[in-house]
């Protein structure tokens, strides 16, 4: 299935220097991406984890099926929208790490399932079970706890308890638990990375088993996000998933983690359009293409909102966005000397997950080539 | 040619509760919109200046060509992508008020001319009016000069001599100066703000009436964005053109200027998908609906990620969305508990053109009922 599906995402092109293309874009090394791609099927390996690639990253069945291709045993992806699109490329096992609410959302969830599709959905209130259990005749949950991030997520004390609950209701199985490890873009540095993964993964696992135990299941304990990837911290033993999503592109925050810049894949191409002072460029990337996401102060540190390099991927040294607005970049630094009007620089984004979801389409390259232009098959499906 | 086009643009739909739309979504109130849209239209009047709205807040035909309809001479796009899609929908009297750098976009602004759109681009560096002349056979520059806000724009001792070089170059002919007056946004209070926004704005007029009488132009002297709207500050006399932009909708900014929440036209409709803990709510809408922007922490003060409001626009005492990720928002504060799992909320977001720009249609509602769904033309055409 997958494999046959590949060509029709991508409209092939007559091979173009990165340079030539218009700005600004979105511009992916497919070989880099390649790398990542290994990177992260040998950390799962070694874990013993299944990989579950969150797909909000790229968005696209393009780069997922690469993913299962390696060895993902399924998918990740944030919305309902998000996991119709991938249905309708073929993918038939979706999680879906994510609560969700209202009679609309759960009719389709369960036409998705009517299909055949192996789906899973985040459960940290018994009100979701409730909704879910009204408009489905089966579904897969996941309880969600809160192992720090202090998102959503059930607290630890009262997991058991929800996953109990949940599971009577008629329709409902309990698949295992999970959490959104987001404390990790807080960790002041790699030890504190490891240490704070540990507590909690290790958090997460002893409550996977005891609702393993409660419920008379073999629990999936799914848990992992880049930065411990990035940063070779292991991923603590008896967790069974593994759900990153950066990985396949990195950006400037886990570029920090991996202490390199090697594995960053996806680049905004943009213009400098103005050099209206000595000690200040504009780019014609504001806001609207980088986004004002800005990442933690330690172990995945961004300065400013991005990093401004040449089409290399090399950062100009200490040259940054310093300033956004709607459609500017104010690029600031001690080289900003060597940026001229009409240059065209990568600028590598912060975070680049909601950059991807700013355009239509992103352009594939090798070698400083353009290949192909494959567009962003699940952006703009907010619900 | 306005009016005739106005109904392609909405899709009729049964009237539907608000309520009842699913999340995320942007929803309208035409009502306020047109409160708003006199509101721009008697401060142009006022100050004796031509109204050109910025249209990168609505990106939609169907409210420019009512802001034409009240008095508007032309419409700002940021970018040419921009302007070919309202160019496409009838709009003939364009300002690119950005500066425009690459052959293959002045070939793409050469195209607009050719087929008869009244055109004029940004120019604040030499390169920008070479590359212009060497495509095209004419078009119209206007030169950005810098009053204080630091972003792109000519110093105002180097504007005249930049109007006169450009100037000599085939083809282009200067119709005259504008500001980004992005300042406004730094002001502390309201009398801070008056006082920034007419110094910003007589330099302007000053250095307006220079490159005038150096060229033997009537120049246009064209400024205004909506705090000084917003907050009641009369623009400076001199000025002959305005360019607000996010006076039809306001947001959680220019609602803190204009000291009410009255003119807010636009929220995001978001559903409380968890209660995790009694001191926090989840929403469905993350930075991916909300966008990460903040804005100043005077004049146009806002306070975490938006405003949790009832669905008529009503906020809930002291209740913010104090943090984001991707597709969820944090919501703490006093009246956190009056939040419970499925109800719905109209978030006010801190900036309201980003977050029309994450989606591909907006609600239109009157008196809490759904009438039309308006597609967002111009989005997703960065270049």
């Amino acid at each position: 299935m997958a494999e046959a599906l590949e060509d029709k995402d991508l409209e092939p092109m007559e091979p173009l220097p990165v340079g030539e293309l218009d700005t600004p874009a979105v511009v992916v090394d497919l070989d880099v991406v390649e790398k990542n791609l290994h990177l992260g099927a040998d950390y799962a390996a070694r874990a013993g984890a299944a990989l579950r690639p969150h797909c909000k990253t790229h968005k696209s069945p393009y780069f997922a099926r690469r993913q299962l291709t390696l060895g993902a045993t399924g998918i990740c992806v944030a919305k309902v929208g998000e996991a119709e699109t991938f249905a309708g490329a073929g993918f038939m096992d979706i999680f879906i790490p994510n609560t969700i609410v209202g009679a609309g959302k759960a009719r389709r969830l369960r036409a998705l399932v009517e299909r055949g599709v192996r789906l899973a959905v985040g459960v940290d209130h018994i009100e979701q079970a409730r909704g879910l259990s009204a408009a489905m005749s089966e579904i897969e949950i996941m309880i969600e706890v809160d192992t720090g991030s202090h998102r959503g997520g059930v607290p630890v004390a009262t997991a058991v308890g929800l996953a109990k609950e949940a599971s009577a209701f008629p329709g409902l199985r309990v698949r295992g638990v999970y959490a959104y490890e987001g404390y990790q873009y807080s960790a002041t540095d790699r030890d504190a990375l490891a240490i704070r993964t540990w507590e909690g993964e290790r958090a997460l696992v002893e409550v996977g088993k005891a609702v393993g135990a409660a419920l008379g299941i073999d629990p999936v304990i799914s848990a992992g996000s880049t930065p411990a990837l990035a940063a070779g911290v292991p991923c603590y033993p008896g967790v069974t998933e593994l759900r990153p999503g950066t990985y396949i592109f990195f950006d400037a925050a886990q570029a920090h983690a991996a202490e390199t810049l090697e594995h960053c894949a996806a680049h905004v191409l943009a213009t400098v359009v103005s050099r209206p002072a000595p000690d200040r460029a504009i780019l014609d990337s504001g806001s609207k293409t980088l986004t004002a996401d800005v990442r933690g102060t330690g172990v995945c540190a961004t300065e400013g909102h991005g990093l401004v390099c040449d089409l290399g991927g090399r950062p100009y040294p200490g040259l940054v966005v310093t300033h956004l607005s709607e459609e500017h970049g104010i690029v600031e630094g001690p080289t900003v000397d060597q940026l001229q009007v009409g240059q065209k620089v990568f600028v590598l984004p912060n975070h680049i997950c909601p950059v991807v979801n700013l355009f239509d389409e992103v352009f594939c390259a090798r070698n400083g080539q353009v290949e192909r232009v494959l567009p962003v098959a699940a952006r703009g499906r907010p619900q």
